[in-house]
């Protein structure tokens, strides 16, 4: 959470009151009855929560929601009227193990991932799970709601941030998005990807996230002509002067009619109104959506008539939304009225209104926006954002590794299912350039590899894959964020995350971020690693008869 | 809500405690400043909440969400905190309108709406909203939300039923759901439209949405050898003998293996020790999931020797979980097996134990395998059915249809974007086999069409596009739901609500309802109405002038 004042604001409203042991799969309470049944509560178990493919067709993932994962673990606990639901659903199962379901805490477990906001791949465990086997099982379905969704919008905010550029980017999906929550996590995790605000006022209240918004269509089709406006004065933003903004609004429409080639009969007089009352409201903020209408014959002069005035009374406009039509061309003409008219009236500022675009855009409309020059200035997004209409689910498993010191393997007849078995370690190899050159995996005890010193990198699968690799800079990717029942890093707030997001993109060659055909980043393991999992393998695989 | 009890569980809970009015898109707050600005306090509106385009290549919706916004309209109400924190982000505003803000409630709106868990259509508004402008502007968002992901999962949902026939369909998408509340009302509205259970627990102790589960993978690797199991005794059903479990099975998987063709050390030992100790803590209920190292070789033959072990003991098994690999094959050899012990050891329960599904299986899946001949029972589904990944959004929107009694229109260029101005009644109109002919929006002064009385349906577009429909019945669509602050119907509990959805899909006839290619269903205004509207049309569309 941001500070003391949201966190307290968050658990007020609840927000996060369903994040508790109930919100999982019947089956894992079925599977710790049967654990306990089987003599299986001092048993302990080590799960690896990972992806096996990065979403959107990219090849990188932003890893986000440990810190909900760990804010779970800090309270989790069966509450009597969950345990009184559970033996409602579950009558053959015996009182005694509802007692001591009552009874479980996260206390014993340990918590190691990889820091929140890390540009992370597939296979390597974002989050390593220690402890009795029960407890460890009873997380799997929560925190993999909490990474999975966090994760992926995280990811895709991202994306957007590197089509866009230094540009604004808004997220606005509250009203598409996947439910109430569905909508407050999408603005959370856009904003941690690289987003700059968000339209919805809730989770600006509960994260602190900066928010903004202009209008719709609707407040310029509730008015239709000039007797609507009822107040049209306006005071001079440094005089105690008030101007009718509306006759000024006027003449300066009818000198601006002939560069937009129009009549003034043609603008619409309803859409002009509304903008004279909402200049009127916002005379420092003033932004209008110009499309509802007709862009170049309507909302653009209106608008510019409308700055004009607002000029005339010392304010200076935002500028326009555009939420229709063909964006880049759109924005190339009021550009260019915007350019003319600062020109000719000597308005320097003029020229450099603010054009944001608002129409069902997604990371690709950005690119080919850039590929037409266009002259935009603000993205608003929503759908494909919040939704990420892309590829709308990350398909992160928990995978159980290790159970009393063993290493355990799950094989499958698809490759990409089979797990690398035991507790591992993993680091990160940074070239000179200071970019990232490969994720390695090695068994727990192994020792680090170290900066100056050759290691071999190998594929987990495809044993003639290998490469030397001498890193510049090692960095060791697990930090123990839960342990003895307490929070052993502090929480970091959505800034820090974000700020980490920055930091992590930056560490990846541009070619494996680039949106077509990216070059996939190197996952590799030890060569001990290797010999480890594939003689696990070989004991694990039946051998068949040929008949 | 369910009941008493499931509604106080979760306003303890503050599942719905986001349900509030700073859900929304600041841009509602700034234009209820600017409206309040310009002194449109009084300004009556009438709002129409509709879609343009049916979900998921099909020509039908399920309309779902509406008790959420009636539910939201009775606590409408902006508190202290809410105000304190606007007041933060929009420092120009004056005191004053935060007063206004702060008195505001839902009191003088009017809600006319189509029955929840109806069939539905573009066009037709689902929620006519009247009252106060300034009201029914801010309630915008938060409704779209409310219906706009309800309506999508429920129609994904009925869409996976109609595929599914009469099998057996449950939820699993929790862990892949769009956050912990993506998950909920994922499993909520899944159940609506007409799945049989969920995996997840909250839902259904929130919900009283039957709760369903087996076991993970995690599972069987948790056992490796004979010698993990610590407890092999079973009590017989009915008698007070008690018997080792392990050895039975271990008996019959030796009788067995020569029909599955299968050597007894080719088969995982680790495997029938996990299914050993779930049956021994589910006897009643024991469901295998057969695919951890291979369904022929190990799965099922592990699975059939438990399961006849049980039935020394006097216990019918359930059935087996296949969650990898091809479905239809893999469902067709276990029913064969089935069979085949079945006839062997007379035991006729043996050929109809449960086939369950579930892997990554979504609406193409369920049709494909219905050409494959599967003898599939059951189908989990996870991912396809909670992101809606065919389609993850609807398209509502919330449109401005009139003015203190003056009809509103919005144009476009794009003609499936102009708005049907004023205020309408929808009459659903059936023909003598029972099934829906026509939706017919009148204005709201015409006199409802009658059965036995030929009435002209136009296209709201296509001058051309006429027919008279002589109706066997009439149905009004509208029904008041909210009226001077009071819920006017009582709202309906989830059972009644999916009743609702089966009986409204039987109405549609089955070329509408098709997957591949269906028939638009026809939506049309009445004579006046298309007059009206294309009167309104040209009085509203600028007259270019060519140059």
């Amino acid at each position: 959470m941001e500070d003391q004042k949201s966190t307290s604001h968050e658990k007020k409203l609840g927000q996060n009151g369903i994040v508790q042991p109930l919100l999982t799969d019947l089956y894992q309470i079925t599977m710790a009855y049967a654990y306990w049944k089987s003599c299986k509560c001092d048993d302990i178990a080590v799960f690896d929560l990972y992806f096996r493919k990065n979403p959107f067709q990219g090849e990188f993932t932003i890893f986000a929601g440990l810190e909900e994962c760990i804010k779970f673990l800090d309270k989790f606990s069966y509450s009597q009227s969950d345990l009184h639901y559970l033996k409602q659903i579950l009558p053959s199962i015996e009182e005694e193990f509802f007692n001591f379901l009552g009874s479980l805490t996260a206390k014993d477990i340990t918590i190691y991932a990889i820091e929140e906001g890390s540009v992370v791949f597939p296979r390597i465990p974002l989050i390593r799970v220690e402890g009795p086997l029960i407890v460890a099982q009873l997380l799997e379905t929560t925190f993999l709601n909490l990474v999975n969704y966090a994760s992926l919008m995280a990811t895709n905010a991202a994306r957007y941030r590197m089509a866009a550029g230094n540009l604004t980017l808004l997220e606005f999906g509250l009203r598409r998005a996947q439910g109430p929550d569905g909508g407050l996590s999408a603005s959370k995790y856009a904003y941690i990807g690289g987003f700059d605000a968000t339209s919805n006022v809730l989770a600006g209240k509960l994260f602190n996230i900066p928010v903004k918004g202009t209008h719709g269509h609707a407040y310029i089709t509730a008015f239709t002509n000039l007797s609507d406006l009822k107040t049209v004065e306006l005071q001079h933003k440094d005089e105690s002067e008030s101007k009718d903004l509306l006759e000024l609004a006027k003449r300066w429409r009818t000198e601006l009619a002939p560069i937009f080639k129009v009549l003034v009969a043609e603008i619409s007089d309803g859409e002009l109104v509304a903008f004279i009352s909402f200049a009127i409201a916002f005379p420092h903020q003033f932004i209008a959506l110009v499309d509802t209408y007709d862009v170049i014959k309507s909302g653009l002069p209106n608008f510019c008539a409308v700055a004009l005035a607002l000029n005339d009374l010392g304010y200076q406009a935002c500028g326009v939304r555009i939420d229709s039509g063909d964006l880049a061309y759109l924005s190339i003409v009021s550009r260019k009225y915007f350019t003319e008219i600062s020109d000719k009236y000597d308005l320097p500022w003029f020229k450099d209104l603010m054009i944001m675009a608002s129409n069902d855009i997604n990371e690709e409309t950005i690119l080919s926006l850039n590929d037409q020059d266009h002259k935009i200035d603000c993205f608003g997004i929503g759908t494909h954002l919040v939704t990420c209409q892309k590829q709308p689910a990350l398909g992160c498993v928990y995978k159980l590794v290790e159970l009393n010191s063993k290493a355990r393997i799950k094989l499958s007849q698809d490759v990409s299912k089979v797990t690398i078995p035991g507790k591992k370690e993993v680091y990160r190899l940074y070239g000179e350039s200071g970019h990232s050159l490969v994720d390695l995996l090695q068994k727990g005890d192994e020792s680090p590899p170290e900066p100056g010193k050759k290691v071999l990198c190998r594929h987990p699968f495809e044993e003639s894959k290998r490469a030397f690799v001498t890193p510049s800079k090692v960095e060791k990717l697990y930090k123990v964020y839960w342990k003895n029942g307490e929070i052993c890093k502090p929480i970091r707030n959505m800034q820090e995350i974000r700020e980490r997001v920055k930091r992590s993109m930056k560490t990846l060659r541009s070619d494996i971020k680039r949106n077509l055909n990216p070059t996939p980043y190197k996952v590799s393991v030890s060569d001990k690693l290797y010999s480890f999992l594939h003689d696990l393998w070989l004991q694990n695989a039946p051998i068949g008869e040929l008949s």
